[in-house]
């Protein structure tokens, strides 16, 4: 599981940072990838990276602002162009169906693989045997949305060499040991299925926050979160003019993450106000709030232990 | 006047080349910038290059598929959050309207200028002091237009330091003779505007043609122009395929440059199928049949004295 940044700047494109997208990498963990917003050039962004746009299993919109949605249309024409078959499903605040429909209709682009636009609100909006994702409403100019991943935790694997070793052959107990129960086999012995079932693997969770104001929802998506990306449109010093275009300074990042108890920060949506040798300062001011800080550019790939 | 192509890829957008787009620079002229056409990601491409976007005045739509089109309105939503002020109109095919509507008011982009949407169909689209524009459809597999751009021929100079030389100081009769009129002077002299009025200038004759097949239109729109800009998404031995999909072939290309009497044809709309190395040859094929061929790549700048 790694996340890779695609786009990490504010507002409009520029030429070291494009605008929003990130691309969550589960392929160990299900072969897909995951997208969390697609910024205009998001495609082109992909270009230069191994990301396989038919992998995109699902995207996830935080909010419907253009730096957000613009590449969108693209890049499901794209995926279909080159050989995407799979289903892929758009999740997103009310208007994206609309957008996509007519983006789509449109511009004459047929896909050849299923679509599917849900939606959401406020609650969780998708869960399987691996995966739940929860959205929660945070506080911008149009209404913009977290997400909290929450991986489930993996069962502990049977160990069936011991349990060969021991003279227990492979049947349906084995499924009713790695389940923990007790059970009686043929020869009389009760064994446990708690001695044959090594440690169970807690889960990673992932805070993915669009762009807003501090706010309570942005803690309670973070809290004891593995990783939590927090934007920082504006550096400590610039709090009047986030508050004004309901944005947040790395400052205010820092404190949700450290309020949330998160383990890691990153910090993306970065102004084009600050250049190159501007970041290690806006990354130090969060720092000395929440130390485990990091500024991510485009292409920063982050593992998740 | 030249022309500066930000875009000649076919299709889906490539490292070598982006999707379609095309600057006329028309900054001595009228210090303002057409555009034709907007793939995604035309504002990046812009990024490297020396054109404001707050001086493209008009943005002609050939037609209304994806790679045409879904740079619009991040373009439009740059445009103005870069300081744009000024009244852009953008022409397109029967949708355009509501594909800016929906993006526009979905992603909450309020724009500080006035834009103005046309829909058009065949016939003179625009005309005022300096240029006319005609569209008339082509041959795609939805409504794609080509357009004929005219600068009006300029009338020569009046050679005021000539009247001087001769007595005649500047006044109300200037305007006259300017217009080529026969004015008797206060001492009885006659004079004849001709003598006195440079020669005048022609004005030059563009074809900037949308995705099609070839078709008569397309001679029709390119009769003596000065260049014409013609796609060739395929080889010359792809006649098949490009008939399959809609497109045109180099040497389809060049045979309406040639039946046109064009001077020059550039060649874009390149498929990615055809690698750096393999550009000469399309280029040399074309050339059999058109001479004054040139196939461009992304940032080319043609100047058209
Ligand atoms: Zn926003
Ligand atoms: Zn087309």
């Amino acid at each position: 599981m790694n996340l890779l940044f695609l786009g990490t700047g504010a507002g409009v494109p520029a030429k070291l940072r494009n605008v929003s997208a990130l691309a969550l990498m589960l392929l160990e963990e299900r072969n897909a990838v995951w997208l969390f917003d697609c910024g205009e050039a998001t495609q082109h962004q992909i270009l230069h990276t191994s990301l396989k746009p038919r992998k995109i299993e699902k995207i996830f919109i935080t909010h419907l602002h253009g730096d957000h949605i613009f590449g969108l249309p693209g890049l499901l024409g794209s995926r279909s162009f080159q050989g995407g078959t799979s289903e892929l499903t758009v999740y997103g605040p009310k208007g994206i169906r609309q957008f996509l429909e007519v983006s789509l209709k449109i511009s004459g682009t047929h896909l050849r693989y299923p679509l599917t636009i849900m939606e959401f609100d406020d609650g969780p909006i998708f869960e399987d045997s691996q995966f739940t994702v929860e959205a929660l409403l945070l506080d911008h100019a149009l209404p913009s949305y977290g997400f909290r991943i929450t991986e489930k935790d993996k069962q502990g694997a049977l160990d069936a060499n011991k349990l060969r070793e021991e003279g227990i052959p492979p049947g349906p107990i084995y499924k009713r040991l790695k389940a923990g129960e007790a059970v009686t086999l043929e020869d009389g012995r009760t064994i446990h299925g708690s001695d044959y079932v090594g440690p169970s693997q807690k889960g990673r969770v992932l805070a993915i926050l669009g762009d807003t104001r501090p706010c309570q929802n942005a803690v309670k998506l973070s809290v004891n979160a593995d990783l939590l990306v927090h934007e920082a449109t504006f550096s400590g010093d610039n709090a009047e003019m986030a508050n004004e275009y309901f944005h947040s300074t790395t400052l205010q990042a820092a404190a949700i993450a450290r309020d949330a108890n998160a383990r890691l920060l990153c910090l993306t949506h970065i102004s084009s106000r600050y250049g190159k040798e501007d970041w290690d300062q806006l990354e130090k001011e969060a720092q000395s709030i929440f130390p485990n800080t990091k500024v991510v550019s485009d292409f920063t790939n982050i593992a998740i232990p």
